[in-house]
Parts: structure tokens; sequence; C-alpha cells
């Protein structure tokens, strides 16, 4: 089996890799030939840490297995470790045995900021200009940098709960060459894509932040009772998400759904959209939104892109196991 | 990290071993001090596998993680590789970062045969004389080694659907200096513990076939329609398993629950037999019936001792991960 270690993998992953990545698993999961497995997420009662299994197979990709670990609150305080700690494992869909051990930190936030990009290239309008952030932290200078790729963004607002953070958002758009602004939530009107990173349970950007014609990607609402954006939103938009069931109860659909502002029918697999069998955007005055779940099928497929890029590179460790 | 590969584990890990490891982990598991997680296991589609993740987390022992992997039908006839094929990761519970990996194969042999043996320590009669087995695959071997231990067993007798199979439990005999006997059901009457290890859809084993006095640990039920003995036969005995919540739903007691004959509360763990706050056995007459369906936890206690033997005979391979 092969090995490669967390800190081997930001020199090998690229974001168009992860992007490649995800974007051809949500097409397969929509076409049928990937799917999840049910998700186990635990409160452990120890370190007040919540860790469980993110798991799935993509027959078309050949690529089984799991990623496996979570969210420890007090890493960084009390022992300068990140506090979201992962690791994928994948297994040889023929045989069942191990075939590779991948460090999951860099990768997941890789993967989460490629799955808003995929939600860009495929639903925002093609004449996009100005692109709005809400959340500045570690998460969102990933999602700002891989946004800025998809369209010709000339200008970055933004907008953070805590706005000391803002900084690091400043600093990425410095590092492009695009001008950045903090903005207030009423600002969000002049985006034509909004990115939303955050891990709130009360909504910040309400539907009358949002102009016609916007796209937003909805990433932080990946659990029972998180909330991003107003439901009333998403009545209002072409809803879109990685996989339907998640999005309606755990992701930002749960609460449109819960009130009865749109149907499980009214959200639609992005995977139907890149496969051509949704039409996507279909005018420059719809507001189309993607609720970012976050699957297990996208650590996988991330997970054996790097594997693949890692043996090439002559970096992997072999051990026999 | 450490790593433990297949190969090594027959000549580290002991009967003895698995024994101490699984007791434990079923008092802790009574106790509140150890709780197994939600078991995933899919059909994946292809190479007719069943694939999943059993995990859990003794807070007392220290012990988290999972052991993934499942059952890949084809892969003796076509590839020379045993059915069952599984690696247990387990996680550091301060930091959730992957701290060892472990051949899964031979320590699922050990910990399903500990776990029988475990019932008949602590609710078999102390004169049992005669064991009876029922399956004679090469699963039987390890329960019969393991259950010879327990009492001063004079005679076995045995049963299998495939009596040409009966050979294999024979040879385990007469390495351990018992005599063995082939028998119809019916003779299970003779016995004073007995062993069902089969993967059964019908139950072989009546209550007419079971003497008073008689200890039963049924091995073979895991899964939603598998049955081993007549639901009567749970209705005469006391019944006690490794988790109640298994015992239920996908043991041996599913089909009496599900048939009125005993309900929820008539289920006991082991686990309270082992810390003294259920009296087990509390007459010679008294048949007591073991579900054993088969935990994450054991896995992991086990797994867990593997990694101690591993480490100070020097054999667990290190990786900077």
């Amino acid at each position: 089996m092969l090995i490669v270690p967390e800190r081997e993998i930001p020199d090998l992953l690229t974001r168009e890799a992860s992007f490649a990545a995800v974007e051809k698993v949500f097409a397969a999961m929509d076409a049928g030939d990937a799917c999840n497995f049910p998700v186990v997420r635990e409160a452990i009662g120890h370190e007040d840490a919540l860790y469980g299994f993110k798991g799935g197979f993509d027959r078309k990709g050949g690529v089984l297995g799991l990623k496996a670990g979570g969210f420890w609150p007090h890493n960084m305080e009390r022992r300068q470790l990140i506090n979201h700690q992962s690791t994928v494992f994948l297994f040889d869909p023929d045989t069942g045995k191990v075939s590779a051990m991948v460090g999951g930190n860099y990768l997941t936030a890789l993967r989460t900021a490629a799955a808003s990009s995929v939600s860009i290239r495929h639903l925002a309008r093609k004449d996009a200009k100005v692109l709005g952030m809400i959340g500045a932290g570690h998460q969102a200078t990933f999602q700002l940098r891989a946004a800025l790729e998809q369209r010709d963004f000339e200008r970055v607002v933004g907008w953070n709960y805590h706005p000391d953070m803002l900084p690091n958002l400043a600093k990425v758009c410095d590092e492009a060459g695009v001008p950045f602004q903090a903005v207030d939530l009423d600002g969000m009107t002049e985006a034509d894509v909004i990115v939303s990173i955050t891990s709130a349970f009360a909504p910040s950007l309400m539907a009358d932040h949002v102009a016609p014609g916007t796209h937003i990607a909805c990433m932080g609402t990946d659990t029972k009772g998180k909330q991003e954006v107003e439901a009333q939103l998403l009545a209002r938009a072409t809803v879109f998400t990685d996989e339907i069931a998640q999005s309606i109860s755990i992701g930002e659909a749960q609460h449109a759904v819960a009130e009865g502002l749109i149907a499980e029918a009214d959200v639609h697999q992005i995977g139907a959209v890149i496969n051509g069998t949704h039409p996507g955007r279909t005018s420059n005055e719809e507001i189309t939104l993607f609720d970012g779940t976050g699957v297990g099928l996208q650590d996988l497929a991330v997970s054996a892109a790097i594997v693949e890029l890692a043996k090439a590179k002559g970096v992997a460790i072999e051990v026999d196991f």
C-alpha cells in the first residue's frame, strides 16, 4: 500500500487537480455511477471532539474508501495542532484490501474550495465582474483563491461577523491583483457571485442583499441547525447541491424545506448540470444557489488524484502491508 | 504512526490477549465507558462485495477508531485471497490524528472466538463436560479452540449442514486431546455448552435439542434475516448479548423480539455479568444464551493490544505520517 503524508500534499495537489476530481465525481454521482455511504458523526465526550466517517464508492473511477477524523476544538490552543484533523483511506474495490492512506487536512480545504468553484463555472453568469465573500476565516481564503479563477472578476467585496479578520481576504486579493473592499451586507447587492463560508447558526445574507442574476455558493452549512442565508432566498433561487439527501437534511436547504418554502424536488444535483441533463442557469436575471454540503466522494476523488501525483513524483511511501 | 501488517499478527496475538481485551471492553461498554458508533454496511454493486465501517470509542481504555472492510465473496476463487478483508485504524483521542493501522483479518477471527469464550467463562456451569459445536467452517475452528480452554471438557459433539466439513473440528479436538463425535442435532441434548457459528438464514438448533442447564453461544447472526436457533429457545433461556441494540435488530434475538416471545428488556449485556451488576446464571437448570453480534469495540480493543505487543517485539513499522 502507499502512504502520502500530510506534509507532502501542499506541494502535490493543485487547485486545478482538485477542481477536475470534484467536477468529475459530482458528474458520476448524478449519473448513478458513484454513491456516498451514510455519514457517521459522533460527539465522543472527550476533548469536546466530533469524530466520524464519510465513505463512498465511485464505481466509474474505481475509488472506494472513507475519510475518518473530525473536529478537535482545543487542538490549536492546547497543542499547536489544527483543529480539523482527518485521514483518507482508500481500498481496492476488487479485493477489499487497503491500498492507500492520505493526509486529509489540506485536501479537505482544497476540495471544499473546488466545490464552490465548480458551481461558479457551471452556474454563474459568464460576465460576472464582482465577487462577494461572506466569511473571512482560514477556509475563506481557499474559497476566494479558487473562485477568482472562474471568471474575470474586477473587484471583491467582503463581509465578516468579525471585521478584524477581513485582512485575510484582502491579502489573497492583493496577491491576485484584484481590488478588495469591506462592505456591509447591503453591499452584497453589487456582487454577481457570492461565496458564503461561515459556521453560523443564524442567517447573515438576506434575500434583499442579493441582486437578480447572482450566483450564490453556500459552503458552510453541514450540520442540522447551521444556517448562512435567509430561507426565503432559496425560494427565490434555483437551488443546486452536491447531494440532495444531505442538502435537505443537514445543508442550507434544510430550513427552506422545513418551512415549506421549497420542496425536495426543487433541489437539483450540480452533476446534472455538468452532465447536461439539467440546463442550469436559463437567464441573466435568475438567481442560482449552490448548497455545498460536502460529501465523502469529494475527499476520495481528490485523494485518488493525490496518490497518482505522489507516485509520479516519487514521494509516496510504500509499505508492505 | 505505527503499522502492524497482517502477516505479523498470528505470531503476536494470543487467545489469552484477545480474551482479556474483549472481556475488558464488554465491561467498559456496560459501565458506559465505551460506545460503538452506528454501523455502515453497504452492498457496493461490484464483485458482490459488502463493505463498511464499525467504529467506536473506549473512553476508559483511550481507544478510538474503526474497522473498515467487508466481504468479497469471489476473492478466494478469483485471486487466492481470503474473502473477509478488513483493516483497523486507531486514532489518538486527544488530537484526532491517526495513530496506528493494523491488519484486521486474523484478529477478527480471534476476537469472535474470544466473545463466545467470555460468555462461557461467565455463564456456563462450572462442571460442564460436553461441548457441542454447530458449524464446522474456518471460523468454527477458532471458536472451538478458544472454548476448550474455558472448562474441563471431556468430549466434543459436532454437527454441520455439510457433514464433510466435520473433520475441521475433529482435527482441533485431536490436537487438544479431546474426543470428537459427529452427531445429529438431537445429539446436542448431551452438550453442557453449545457454540453455534454458521451463516444460516433458518434455524438449525431447536429448543428441544437443548437440555436444561446448557449455555449456548450464538455467534453467526450479524445481519437482518440470519438465524441459527429456534426463536422459542430464547424464550426458554436467559438471554445475554454484547450490545442490546444490535442483538434485537441484527442479532439472534431479532426473531424472538419480532415474534413477541421476548422483549428488549429480557436481553442483558454480558458486561453487566462481568461487572457483577447482573447475577448471570442462577441455577444449574437455567438455560443461558449469549447472542454474539460482533461490535467494533472488540476489534479496536484487540488492535490496541496488538500494537502494544508489536512495539514490545519491535515489529511495528513506524511511518512519519
